[in-house]
């Protein structure tokens, strides 16, 4: 496995104090799974009536913890919850041994918690195709039962690390009614990363009271406008997982408010650009911003178009400001378009109007804009109403090194 | 404009000795449309009774002269027909400036050779959103027509390349009721290369007799199994356009003729391959066959989805056997998978089964066949009988230097 020790140039300067979530408490221990002298599962336990949503890849070749997660949600209950992830090997693509190991560690984090297994929620994250020794996991689950501590989410967040450059968190406070609740949260993922498939993992927890059809409503809804809006490389994990858990804890109903959507929007939308910052080789955080479609879902399909595109990821290494590959990836992406009603800007630089580059535009402006971290891109396809904004990052020397220099 | 003149190590040893096809003559002149010291405009003229099919990129913001072509196929006509394509500049996003400079073109083209019009097809490659400076191509149309020879289909091949490096040909012959016909074709393209969109060219020259619906009918079939089954980069050029003309003049009627059907497969396959080989940085050629799937376009799906993968082309830009990315890929097709029921070769290795790693593998096997030029992947879905086979190149820093480090 390579060592890819070096930070994003794109990350955050710290982790940022996320506030204790009455309720839920958390773990984390070195188990050996693949790495040597870092921790790499953790336990996070979610008191009784706390109400459970997740997404979960769309692959048709999902891992099996996956599945078992798919499976367990949907009903409410009186009883916690318990998440048990690890780090190291995917446990994907691993035939019958896959339900198997899956099997141990829910039972065995059932013994340890007394957790009832069908609200035992588990993920694995790393290399692929290797028996994940679980045997390795089950026994340190006294030890992490033991050791469980509201404050220890930040450790939690560094034990499901893969090749990410740095660990993911973002937090929130939201008034309902004139109380307080609040959301945090954490992410893993940074693409799909070498040595072999990494994936997105991302766990928020509230103090909230919510319902769970409403928490699973509006988690999906939320999801879709923020982890489904960013890319990498356009590759997809077969173990991408998310999940919301609500405790209830301060007593205040969040279900169907706006207030709480908005709030669990940010988090979501803060982890989601930290996975793009830390995408593998990036050197650009790309904000795509598609406006004037026909309708929202071909926005976005034009959006992750241009987002997937290689030459315009390219280009934007370069510094280049080339639009016209931002036009032939609108033209490509299957959504309706019409050349001569397009506009596209670059920051605040009007390139290109009216199926041509427009009279007012000289390069030098949009080469300034291209200089920066933070890249900008607008599109107007000029047909309707539907928008859409989606985020990624370039496409470097880096992304080869990560994925072709290295071998697993 | 970066010189890209190192010859792709997949390139074959020489420009093929194409056969004259009788009633097509062709001529190549250097008009200075943006290269300097190199021709850059082909004329190809068929004679009376020639059939034209075609079929063109789908892209949504397509170039004036691929619009101009398609309101123009489907008569069948006794005049002959001409065909002149520039390099350079693509006449792509260019405004109303698009049309009017293709209205010249085929203005000049129709009075130079007698041609009307209607029979004129006109194709531009190169930089876009730059107006086409037609007048330096209206300008040699007189030289071109006095200067036609019907061996001098190298010449017109040479004068279409834009960062090509190296010129395509392609010829066979076929027999039919004991009577030979030819068939001979030249291509240009290599992905959608920097500096801006590059486009790919297909032309292809038979003196088959072939009925212009049946021709339109075999041409558009016969794409689909071959350039449609090629990938670089997942771009799509607004310029791609392919032609097929039929001059007759065997006087061997090939209408709905199956050997002539597998002619110009072999002809159309050959000029793929050779676009493949000529892709952006590419060292390996990688053939990816996909078997057992629910029907023919799930296999084609899953195939360009493995092909288009960046973490599969870099995986085999670094002789890395990782199947599980193969997986990865089959999984977010979209099309049918079943994790359970998949076979992977690599090679002739059979890398994994059921919905695991074979037991007989030995990494060193496969790791051996990922040294050669030519990579093999077989797919098998274990669901049904639809099958595929796409073709495409590694990703490699030499992409990324292409596409990146180079400024337009």
């Amino acid at each position: 496995m390579a060592a890819i020790t070096k930070v994003s140039p794109l990350a955050p300067a710290a982790f940022p104090d996320l506030p204790v979530i009455e309720g839920v408490s958390f773990s984390a221990i070195a188990a050996g799974v693949r790495y040597q002298g870092r921790t790499d599962v953790m336990l996070a336990l979610c008191a009784p009536g706390t109400a459970i949503a997740g997404t979960f890849t769309k692959s048709a070749t999902r891992s099996a913890p996956v599945l078992d997660c798919q499976a367990k949600l949907g009903g409410a209950s009186d009883d916690g919850a318990a998440i048990l992830v690890n780090s190291g090997n995917s446990n994907a693509f691993t035939g019958r041994n896959g339900q198997e190991a899956t099997d141990a560690i829910v039972a065995a984090t059932a013994a340890a918690t007394g957790i009832p297994a069908a609200r035992v929620f588990t993920a694995s994250t790393g290399v692929i195709g290797e028996p994940l020794p679980h045997d390795r996991i089950t026994a340190k689950l006294s030890d992490l039962n033991e050791n469980l501590s509201p404050g220890a989410i930040a450790d939690a967040a560094r034990a499901i690390m893969t090749t990410d450059t740095y660990p993911k968190g973002a937090a929130t406070i939201c008034e309902i009614d004139g109380k307080t609740i609040k959301i945090a949260g954490f992410a893993k993922g940074s693409g799909m990363i070498a040595p072999d498939m990494a994936t997105m993992l991302v766990y928020i927890f509230t103090d909230a009271q919510v319902d769970q059809a409403a928490l699973q409503a509006v988690t999906t809804k939320v999801c879709d406008a923020t982890f489904n809006c960013i890319t990498v490389d356009s590759d997809t994990s077969t173990s991408d997982s998310l999940m919301v858990a609500a405790t209830g804890t301060s007593g205040v109903d969040a279900t169907g408010n706006a207030a709480f959507e908005a709030a669990l929007h940010s988090v979501m939308l803060d982890l989601a650009h930290q996975v793009v910052r830390d995408g593998e080789g990036a050197t650009k955080f790309v904000e795509i911003e598609v406006t004037g479609a026909v309708d929202d879902a071909s926005a976005k399909t034009h959006g992750l178009s241009i987002a997937n595109s290689p030459l315009v990821k390219t280009a934007i290494a370069g510094e280049d400001p080339n639009w016209g590959r931002v036009v032939m990836a609108v033209g490509k992406s299957g959504a309706p378009a019409d050349r001569d009603t397009l506009s596209i800007w670059f920051g605040d630089i009007l390139v290109a109007e009216n199926g041509w580059v427009s009279p007012d535009y000289a390069e030098a402006d949009a080469a300034e804009h291209m200089k920066s971290e933070h890249i900008r891109i607008r599109v107007d396809c000029g047909m309707g109403h539907g928008a859409s904004t989606v985020w990624t990052c370039d496409l470097t020397h880096g992304y080869i090194e990560i994925n072709a220099d290295y071998r697993s």
